[in-house]
This record gives structure tokens, sequence and C-alpha cells, in this order.
């Protein structure tokens, strides 16, 4: 009996109408003869609602109460969730955070998730009993209720498919699946039938929206196939999964983007060693994600410029984390940039092939955009560029890379 | 040091400006001196929504889904006012029925708190930390999250109270005190300085909304002084306590109405042994509860006319209730009624008085107002009339009874 874990967005459960949508999802699957175990996000909008009430409540953000508030969200639809399948006929119940439970560290507002008890699960399970598991939520080692950051009811629904042994991990959403890049920007972008994860990866940490980073990385670790599709219609989406499973490899899989970074640069860093751990210490400390990270070799051997990003909404945190070390860093300015865009180009083909990035650069000096900051790894290359060119270059990238449909 | 528990209601908590305002009273209470523990319900309308999402999604009404989902509103307001608390520089922080816990029965929407462990607070409290409680939840033997009905929430800080031995339990709510009768329809009705648990208890079960009856009941049992008072304003409200508190009885305290409730007659019910049993026993398994029950001797000894009430949103799983045992009941017809409304005089100096009643019944015949039904216990007589002429009762009983202000 295949095993599924199927995860739906908070659009796929805006209102009643849509969760009862949902319920019909589930029992087609159950109907193919499968066990299935469901995640779900908050009502879209809900999430963003508790946010803003918490931040006027004022207090520490990424506390326990923060998350004992923002975790309410899941709670209320795997509830009805649960209600609706009962009401079809199907057991159900909800599993929240704390009852499975989903054991995770204690890092409010971005915990990871350490350890997941799945006896409770499994005997539910075995009793024919469809898990609704909230997403995004999990339990400290105090006892508090912890949330996963932005978008983990992704990262929720891998590890339990991973932690049940699914075969598949179906993640339900408003698109049909991954496209080469942003179809709303892109007319003819064409949807993948199965993309690596290492592709999926660079997509996701680069912008593209559909899958959390986190829960890709996850995937990628632990082996679990992920199905990318679409909770308004039957169209198969797109597959994500080992390399092995790919035979003919795209040169270039997609261009991603992003508007989400912003870019601080120090000016005249002291060039010398322990000073890159002298900064990003202390980020990582105030749990800041940084991104893009680019030093060049300094022209005396003294001092260089040190550029890098974070996300917009850190920007402020981490200049003030860094400014608490200026004495130490023996910088002489800081500039902080809120007007950039991230723009990737990716794929595992790119590894046996060369001239990948300088494609790219053509394209983009063709039409004018000047590159700020150029980062390369083995499958992908991203630059940052001024925030109004953004459409511009996903179209002339697209192109470029042959990628257009039809 | 005396110790208080607060409690707040949904128009208290119903944005975040009306959090920081409860905030604000929590300080008035820390800078007396006491030590202060919060009970608060949901946002007020959030609960409704929340019913009516899960009403539409079907399933089990009374169950762990329904109590799952409605019990999110209390534990948003406990963490924003517990983020609120800590923006001031007061220790606070929320703690959930689980993790108290608070130990409730198992009967879902309806639960009765067994058991509370105090140990936790009890420590927060020694550290000079506000605990924030939500009410209306706790958990069941089985560890899902239960629900106490609704207006829960005093029951929750009542018991709080008992069990932290608080020297008092202020319940702050949209009114100043308890009113002789309701004063959006009596202008000059007037606030109690003092009221007995009993009267209270009578006036919060006939309707009065101020207080719900189990938590009035459970200050009974515990002696637990409550004070009800206004969240607005810091004038004192109306003290509840034991009868040795007030030296000087009123005859008649005050004037309660319900409009919630709907009568129920069954025509020519069989006048034998365990009829009554018969037909109330099923009504509580299904945990519908019957307030007024009158029965009159039969004229012929083989049958009679039952009359009862039960609220109005009961009235339907009631009447489905009883026509399910029609057979074993004998009785020829079944009368549901929703347009009535019960109006009830009450006061503990009824006990050493004659006549009361009598003045009742005069009073609403020359307002030409037919009783339907009459039930009377030891400090109050209650009557079913019409719906229509609830406002016309209520202002003639409140002449007659000489409690008009000024």
């Amino acid at each position: 009996m295949a095993r599924i874990v199927q995860k739906f967005g908070g659009t796929s459960v805006a209102d009643m109408a849509r969760i009862k949508a949902v319920a019909e999802t589930v029992k087609r699957e159950l109907d193919l003869g499968s066990e299935v175990a469901v995640v779900l996000s908050a009502m879209a909008g809900v999430t963003d609602q508790l946010a803003s009430y918490a931040s006027a409540a004022g207090g520490a953000h990424y506390s326990p109460e923060y998350d004992t508030v923002l975790s309410t969200g899941e709670q209320v639809t795997a509830g009805l969730l649960a209600l609706s399948l009962q009401e079809m006929g199907i057991p159900a119940r909800s599993w929240l955070g704390w009852q499975i439970p989903i054991r995770t560290d204690g890092v409010h507002g971005k915990a990871r998730i350490e350890a997941i008890e799945t006896q409770a699960l499994e005997q539910a399970l075995a009793n024919g009993e469809v898990p609704v598991i909230p997403g995004f939520q999990g339990i400290s080692p105090e006892g508090r209720i912890t949330t996963l950051g932005r978008g983990g009811s992704d990262t929720s629904a891998v590890a339990l498919a991973a932690a049940l042994g699914a075969e598949r991990c179906d993640i339900y959403t408003d698109v049909e699946g991954v496209y080469t890049t942003d179809p709303r920007i892109v007319s003819n972008a064409k949807k993948l039938e199965k993309i690596t994860y290492e592709e999926m990866l660079e997509m996701a940490s680069l912008g593209a929206k559909v899958l959390q980073t986190r829960a890709v990385e996850l995937a990628m670790k632990t082996g679990q196939r992920l199905h990318v599709r679409s909770s308004y219609s039957d169209v198969p989406g797109t597959l994500v999964v080992g390399e092995e499973e790919i035979v003919e490899k795209e040169l270039v899989s997609g261009i991603a983007y992003s508007r989400d970074e912003a870019k601080i640069t120090l000016v005249q860093v002291a060039d010398k060693p322990g000073v890159a751990a002298a900064i990003f210490g202390p980020l990582a400390d105030a749990s800041i994600n940084v991104d893009m990270i680019v030093q060049n070799v300094s022209a005396d051997g003294k001092a260089t410029d040190l550029t890098f990003t974070v996300t917009k909404n850190d920007l402020e945190r981490a200049v003030k984390t860094i400014e608490e070390k200026k004495d130490e860093l023996e910088y002489s300015d800081l500039v902080s940039d809120l007007n950039v865009a991230k723009i990737s180009v990716i794929g595992v083909g790119m590894r046996s092939h060369a001239g990948i990035a300088q494609r790219m650069f053509t394209a983009l000096a063709e039409k004018g955009i000047n590159i700020k900051v150029i980062s390369t790894s083995e499958i992908k290359v991203s630059v940052l560029i001024a925030e109004e060119y953004t459409e511009l270059a996903l179209r002339a990238l697209h192109t470029a890379y042959g990628l257009d449909d039809g």
C-alpha cells in the first residue's frame, strides 16, 4: 500500500470551500488505495494577520509567545479539515505538533526539527485514520510551541514524509509545478516534468516561491521524492527527484529571481585573518541568514571591500549587529542597498559545460543591465542587479538559454 | 502579598489597543504589590467566526476537532498579552491549558475542569512572572484540547483563583458591575454593591450575561470572592460574596431575563413512575441542559402534560432525542415554542417574606402579559412569557419591587 503525505498551502485552504476541495483530493488518493497523511498551512493571510498583531504587541520577536500566537493558524485549518473528512465518513483527526510530538530545537521563529515520534501516527494510519497535521509548528525542549519560519509547512511535510517512509510527498500549491522561470513575468515559461533536488534547492533558495529551501534540503538529504502539483487541477506537476532519475539533463533548467534580498557592503575592511568570522559569527548568533558573500583580493594587501546579502526583513538587525562591532572590524563605511534583485541561472548540466556564465553576462549587457555582484556555484550563476530590471533580465535570459516554449 | 486573578472578556481584548489597556490594568495591580495571574477570552467575535467555520466544515460538533479549532482564539490573546507585558518590562508568559495542565473530563465542547496542577504556575509567580492563561480550554484524559462551553473563561478564572488560593478573582467586563436588571432595557437600573453567590447564580443562569453560571457555582462552592468590574473605568464594581458578608439583605435584588430558551411540551405523557427519567436521561446523555421543568398532577391519573425548557441552540437536538423515544414515552404530541422569554425575580430576602410571587403576577397581569409557565425556587420566581413582552415585563417588575434608581 502506497503511503503518501499531502501538503496544502495557504491558498489551498483559504476558506471552507477550498478546505472541502482539499478533503476531496484526500479522498481521491485514499480511493487509489493509498495511506494518506496531510500537512496544512494556515488560511492565506492569517499568519500575516497574526504576525502583525504580535508586532503591534511589541515584546520579543522570535520568542515563545510569538510562536504561540502564530501557530494557531495551522491549528485551525487542521481541525477544520479533520471535521470535513469526518463529514465525508472518512476517519480523521488532527495531530498538533506537541501531540505527536514533533521535537524541535529552541530557536523560536526559526526552529529546526530534531525528531518526529511516529508511533502515534503509525497507529492512526494502521487504524485507517487520516492524520491531519498542522505544518510550521513543533515543540521545544522546554515544552513551548515553536514555529519553523515562514513557509515552514513544506519542511514539516517533507520531515513527516521521511519519518513515515512515504513513497511520495505531494506539495499542492496554486501553480501547476516548477517552471523554467516565473510564468507571471515570462509568459512562455515551460513547466518542468522533473527537476533534481540540487536544482530545486537553488531555485528555492534563489526565490522561486514554490518550495521552501529547507524543505528541499531535507528532501535531498533523506531522498524523499516530491511532487509539486496544483490543488486546482489533476494534471501532473513537477517531480523533484535525485539526479539518477533524470536521463536527459538540460544545460540550464531554470532562471530564478529574488527581490527579497538586501545588499550590505563594508568598505575598506581590514584584510587580515579572522575578519570574516568576526562579521558573520555575530550575524549567525542573531539567526540572520547570509546569502551571497563576495570579497575580492585587496589591491594593497591591507583593506578590501566585503559585500553580502541578507533578507530585506533582516537588514535592519544585520546593520545594527555589524555596527556594534565597528571598532573590532575596522571598516571605514557601511553601505546598505534595498534596491536590488538577484537573478540566477540554474542547471546541473552546467557542471560539464563551459560558457554558461558568459552567455548570461552577454545577454544582460545587451539590454544595458549593470551587474553589481556575481556569485557562482557548481550548478548556478547568480548576479545582483538593480531591482527595476528584474523582468527585463528574466525575459532576456529565458530566451538566451533557449527555454522559451514552442 | 495579595494574590489576584484577573479575567478579561472578549470586548476587553478586542484589538491590540484594548490588549495594551489590559496590560496597563495588570501593571496597576502589580504596582499595588499584588501577585497577578491573568485569564483571557478570545477577541470579541473570533470564537463565533471559528464556530461558523467549524459548522461549515460539518463533522461532529462537541468533538475534539471542534475544540481544537475553537481554543485558538484564547491562545492568540494570551500570547499577545504576554508580549505586551514583556514590552512594558514585566516578566510574563502564556500557559496553555495543556502546558499547566488544566485537566478536564472528555466531554468536548462542554468539558468540566477536574484538576489544575498549580506547581508550574506557583513557580512562575514565585519568580515574579505574570502567568497569562487562555480561558475556556483544558486537556482531556486522552490528551486532546477541550473547551468548557461558551463563556467558559469565567469558569477558568474562578477555578484558577481557587486552585491558587487567590484573595479575589476580578472579572473585568464591559459593564460596571451587576445591575438590578439590564440597564439597556430599564434605564434606571441600579448597580449593586454586593450580591450573594446564590443570587448571582440565579441571575447568571437566568440570563444576566455578566457571569457564567458555572463560574458562579464554582465560586460559591470554593468560597472564592469575585469582583465584577469595568475594564474601561476604575470605579468599584459589584462584589459577589457569601451571604454572611451582606448585612442588609434586599427583598429582591434583581430581575433577570433570558431570550435564549425554547419551550417543549409533551402532551398527554403517561403518568407513571420512571417517565421523567425516561425523558431527561437521554437528554442528559446528549449533554442537553434542561432548565425549567413543570409537570402538573394529572386530572385522570393516567396522563399529564410535561413542559420544560432548553436553550434555543439545543432545541432541534432535544426534539430529535425525545422523538426517538416516542414509543417508550407514550405521549400524544410534542409542541415546541421558540417564541418565549423567561423573566425571573431574585432575592435571598425572599426566603423570609411571603407575597413576592403574588406581586410579580399582579404586575404582569396589570400590563396584560399572559404567563405560560411558572417555576419557583427558594430565592427566585421565574415565568415564561411571550418574547415580545420582555422589555415591558422588566420595566413593570423593576418598578413593582421598588428597584428604580433615585
